[in-house]
């Protein structure tokens, strides 16, 4: 049913901006085009916006992600659903019944694929929250924007340069707080190893991987309309990069001092993809352009990035083969080090486990610090916005073992008290632009690929990441 | 006493050879220069040497690797030790003191510079086994092989693509074995998952890893005349690669039946590399160059490379900062994966599981089997290079744990039995080859490189890697 419509908003999206070019310094390093910022809009850095007693939320899209939000936000201070939208009555119908069978008020229900219009257009809603398919985020977020709404918007905000351009201009213009729901950034190890490296206990972070390695074979039935699929059919590149290179472009202060320069991708050939594309199309899933034989992505796509200050990142994609779940975070440091997975490693120098006040003699360098040690540099350093009650109620309202909560939690509480969110729409961008770069990188034997400066000459007013709080710090 | 020798060398090598052009097809591809094969010469694929009784023996250095090989081959059979050979006399007079205590004959022993020619202008010699600092592994082989003796090289084999490409000339030319010295390849997990590939049990390997991570903070008194720091002070790139990349370039089958085609490499800015110069500057330590202010290598490398059949491999080099050791080892394939570092891991699609007659029903296909079916499919997938007894042996020897052993016994006992050894020097070349290739992309923007054919059009010839043995077959 929906099909036409999807063909539509991609249409219309790549009609609207022509992006990529290659202007030359003759240097090998394919630039795309950055748009010029219109007269008289500024940049959104450190943007606060007035304060709002309760946040009235109206949620788009009701899958996994969407229904489980509904369920999340009735645990969350300050804010109240008041609008739900979904493609399939039931779906809305669903999550209405959980709230009032829970003692809130029956909220507004939308469906079909313009219902997000009228729930956009309403003037007391003060965050659309976007959980839809990929390729809706963006067209959804922009016209909720436009209608002065808030946005958040589920992982990848944008699929291509154009949208990450449309997102950051017109969050610019409207003056709306353009956030992507970017959860690892809230996991319990990232939030106690960016802690000890905004305290720089790892000295100077040099380098940082992070990854998506997620066997979906038994889940690609579960997306709607076969979107997920359909959309690795379509697009070359690693199109799932931000749950791997959020949390390390935090540590990194990426356009808080640093940016992303340059990038190259090198990816396999399409093997389990094709596989997977060949049974489903057989099975009568829906593909767009389902004429094309040959399924695009490559099953592994792995991306190089330079930062501006001579950092590197490594970040990895592979959802097709057998393999254990792995998000990498891996930060190297002058001075330590801190990995999650397979298993949660932290290497420091002697002097910084002195400077941590830990009593404990390195025996062996080449060893990962055991994990007493460990534990113990967890409890001296804390992520500022948690407490031992709040980190209790995450846990038990749960969304990825809290980190799901504790995101929701931190956007409601700086939505209410007028406060800059922890991350804002450039950080959407550079985690988002990956997809495409990395893409135009292959298609052109992995030519370097300029990182554009989303924030346009801005990436260097903040001085490392910070949090904001209501007593008026930044910690 | 030896800095303006080494000056001489490096003088010498790079003028013999001037390699690195930019020729172009203009598709921004850089391709350094492929030397025509001299008229009559042959490939080296699959060498066989006459048999040989007993294999004399040449050893030439004995830093901690040389001397160290010393007492492993008072174990390995059909084997010798006639000559010793190093710049310090008393390192010579040691060994050859070690083996007369041991019951074995008093090798004659050459000292000083230029001790390795008259070591190997002798005709009772069969192998030169070279130890010495990296810069003069390859003078000493070529003089090796010119003398018509076999060489085994340590790691690297060869410092730049004048070396990688002598080396191959004049294996060629001389028809002698040239082999280097990468003990990685005999690591027990590196075998067993080696043996498992070949049997097909991880599908088609899509993507692999190695790495050198290890942190020689506390080493860099241990090298003679400061040669490894120096050589890192004086040149950027992946400078020691073989020990991630051997052991997943044979999985992968390289120049047998896919090759590496282009890389791209990435590094960060030299922090801990600067920090240790100009300390072992101020305490002394001799420097090539030592005008230059600044160390040329970044602290952390990371290399991708695509192959000519659509495979892709990171390899990664930190020898600068505080972390755990890690080698990597990762191959990823579509039906089964395996990895090393921090801790040993498989998975596999559960058909396979099935195949390799293991009952065990996977609960959850995002975590890696659990230990004992690990141990269970280890046994399953015994490498045929070893047998109880000589793994038993492997292990009593040592050598990082039984590999080196096993390295030195399987090339003695290819040369005894006149069979092509495990690893050729085109193996050699493209493990050898990656910093400098990867230099020339990171000053070039991290352009990408093309990785010579160094086979010249053979790497087709054989079909899959393969162990030779006694009885005649190439299992």
């Amino acid at each position: 049913m929906s099909n036409s419509f999807i063909g539509r908003i991609a249409i219309i999206a790549s009609a609207a901006l022509l992006l990529v070019s290659c202007c030359g310094k003759n240097d090998g390093v394919i630039r795309t085009k950055v748009p010029v910022r219109p007269a008289g809009q500024e940049d959104v850095i450190g943007l606060k916006a007035d304060p709002i007693d309760t946040v009235r939320i109206g949620i788009v899209g009701l899958g996994a992600r969407g229904s489980f939000a509904v369920y999340r936000y009735t645990n969350v201070p300050w804010s109240k659903i008041v609008a739900l939208c979904d493609v399939l009555p039931e779906k809305v119908e669903k999550s209405a019944n959980y709230l009032v069978e829970n003692g809130f008020s029956r909220p507004d229900g939308y469906t079909g694929l313009e219902g997000y219009k009228e729930l956009c257009e309403r003037d007391d809603i003060d965050l659309v929250y976007i959980c839809t398919d990929w390729v809706h985020h963006t067209p959804i977020a922009l016209y909720a924007m436009e209608h002065g709404k808030h946005v958040a918007i589920e992982v990848p905000a944008a699929t291509t340069l154009e949208e990450c351009w449309a997102l950051v201009n017109t969050a610019e213009k409207t003056r709306r707080h353009c956030m992507m729901l970017e959860n690892c950034c809230y996991d319990f190890f990232e939030l106690s190893a960016l802690q000890m490296a905004r305290e720089g206990l790892f000295g100077e972070i040099l380098h940082a991987e992070g990854a998506y390695c997620h066997n979906l074979f038994d889940y690609w039935n579960d997306y709607w309309e076969n979107w997920r699929l359909d959309f690795n059919y379509r697009n070359r590149g690693d199109v799932y990069p931000t749950h791997g290179l959020g949390p390390i472009a935090q540590a990194l202060n990426i356009h808080r001092g640093d940016r992303f320069k340059t990038l190259v991708a090198v990816d396999t050939k399409s093997a389990n993809g094709q596989v997977a594309f060949e049974k489903k199309k057989a099975e009568g899933k829906y593909f767009q352009g389902e004429d094309a034989k040959d399924f695009r992505n490559g099953d592994i796509t792995c991306t190089l990035i330079r930062t501006e200050n001579g950092k590197s990142v490594l970040v990895e994609h592979d959802v097709l083969n057998p393999r254990p779940y792995n998000r990498m975070y891996q930060l190297v440091g002058t001075l330590g080090y801190a990995a999650k997975y397979p298993v949660e490693q932290l290497s420091l120098r002697p002097e910084q486990l002195e400077k941590a006040g830990i009593d404990y003699k390195i025996e062996n360098q080449h060893a990962a610090l055991p994990e007493d040690v460990v534990n113990a540099l967890r409890e001296k350093y804390p992520t500022p916005i948690l407490d031992a009650e709040l980190e209790e109620k995450a846990k038990r309202v749960g969304g990825h073992g809290g980190m799901d909560f504790l995101m929701d939690y931190r956007l409601i509480y700086c939505l209410h008290y007028g406060l800059p969110l922890d991350m804002d729409v450039y950080d959407l961008a550079e985690w988002c632009c990956l997809g495409e770069l990395g893409s135009i990188s292959m298609d052109n034997g992995c030519a370097p690929v300029e990182v554009p400066d989303f924030t346009r000459g801005g990436w260097q007013k903040t001085d490392g990441f910070k949090y904001a709080f209501a007593d008026g710090s930044m910690r």
